[in-house]
């Protein structure tokens, strides 16, 4: 008899004394329980039994959690054509703020804002505000309007709890960039918990922040970003159905990296959340790669 | 005539002379346009003209995005029920290990995963590992199987392009604390642009992580728990449609904070992302704040 074995049986013994009305348990649990439902079985008095041996066996499934046939083929989607790696390379700051700009922010029929939003109309009234949606090098242009969105844009992602409205504020007097404002709502889905009188998910708010720090990246260093780094503090429950202030600004640029700070406020000014991304130009680090399109 | 104005007549000036072949900007155009928009104009040769005022006049919606209106009161969602707060003053680390395990992990009907899944095999045949979904305090126990899902977990967040499935792995003979163990997957949903040959979008990644390690810090520390930082590193590009390994470990407590490691790694073992989160037990806080259920 191994260790462990051993162990179990002691642990076993000692429970069932200290719990002498509970029916013994069986040798097949002893063997498929944890220690943890062994010794939750007794306290309960016998009457919390682990539900499935390894959540699947009870309920019929082949594996935790059961399975789904997926037609997707993943290479599929690294294989980018050739034209939209032309469009990659292409691409410039100027012409994103450009034609993300020209195209605004298209309606969002399953948006999370209500009519009237105060933050939206002060930013809509801002003439040096401009409402825009993400784009991405595509096969007809190195700036195209996602046609099915992303995890945080788009209609897509206000059905599913994540409604964020980014406008680039043309650069100020004195600055030496843009930067980003925007107005979120995040709803039921991105909560901790549905239904438990939870805030936001800390990983929807770092959605927040890791779309709209890139965001200003694209617009301010170059079109093609990708962030390597991002550390967030969430200093207070973010609450769901509210609308939220976004801001960000770029803090440094160097060489082929760039770190842009990002703060989710509520609409009397007090921090909620922050972030500082870093973010990485991959023109330039295909550039030194040698890659070419 | 305000300076803003005379720079941008001034602009105008200089592009209308550059392209001399471009039809002229009108003046309402000219207010209502960014210098961006309008340089952009004058280089596209005349043909790419803003689509929208701010996004919204020409396609009359009233505000950037549109409007829908809302019928979730956010109030509601903050008023936590007497009985859910005692459930959360109640809850223990060793009751939450305990159901989380009994209760194992529900099929997920619109789960990501194929059938015969490999790393799904191998962590559900090892003994030590325990597979289990997110739980939390409610009306009628301290630790209940969430009802609607969250962000990042349930079937409802497979819906949206996230399949996470985490396994507790008991202590192993030396170590001082359990880890968490997973699976996951990400679909076309949680895509850096849906259609694009993209990667997973960062925030998908850190939610994965932030979930992941709260989870194990719900496990070993406390179970109300608050991510209050999170440090990430994306290493590479994290692939959709792709089994994704998950892996969590407690780093440090200390008093009312927990420090969590988390990684996510290819199925050869190679490091994706990696995060470093920092916890705050509510519980213990609501105690130095005098806090009562």
């Amino acid at each position: 008899m191994d260790e462990s074995t051993i162990r179990l049986i002691n642990l076993i013994d000692v429970l069932s004394e200290k719990y002498i009305d509970v029916p013994e348990i069986s040798e097949e649990c002893m063997n498929t329980w944890s220690t943890e439902q062994i010794t939750y079985y007794y306290e309960s008095g016998g009457t919390n039994k682990p539900s499935s041996l390894n959540g699947m066996a009870s309920q019929g499934h082949d594996q935790p959690g059961g399975s789904v046939e997926q037609t997707e083929d993943p290479a599929a989607h690294r294989n980018t054509p050739a034209s939209a790696r032309a469009n990659q390379f292409a691409a410039t700051v100027a012409g994103y703020r450009a034609q993300t700009i020209a195209d605004g922010l298209p309606s969002r029929p399953h948006g999370l804002f209500p009519p009237r939003d105060p933050l939206l109309r002060e930013l809509a009234e801002d003439p040096t505000a401009h409402p825009f949606e993400k784009h991405l090098a595509g096969e007809h242009s190195p700036y195209e309007l996602l046609r099915n969105g992303s995890w945080t844009s788009g209609d897509e992602a206000a059905q599913a709890g994540f409604d964020m409205r980014l406008f680039y504020k043309d650069k100020q007097r004195d600055d030496r960039y843009g930067t980003i404002l925007g107005a979120a709502r995040l709803g039921d889905r991105a909560s901790i918990g549905n239904g438990y009188w939870m805030s936001a998910h800390g990983g929807a708010v770092e959605s927040l922040l890791d779309e709209a720090t890139a965001e200003l990246g694209k617009m301010e260093f170059s079109p093609m970003l990708s962030t390597i780094e991002a550390g967030f503090k969430i200093k207070k429950s973010v609450p769901l159905h509210t609308t939220l202030r976004i801001e960000c600004e770029i803090r440094e640029i160097k060489g082929m990296r760039c770190w842009v700070d990002g703060y989710v406020k509520d609409l009397s000014g007090v921090l909620l959340a922050s972030c500082l991304a870093q973010l990485v130009d991959l023109q330039q680090l295909w550039a030194a790669q040698g890659q070419s399109p």
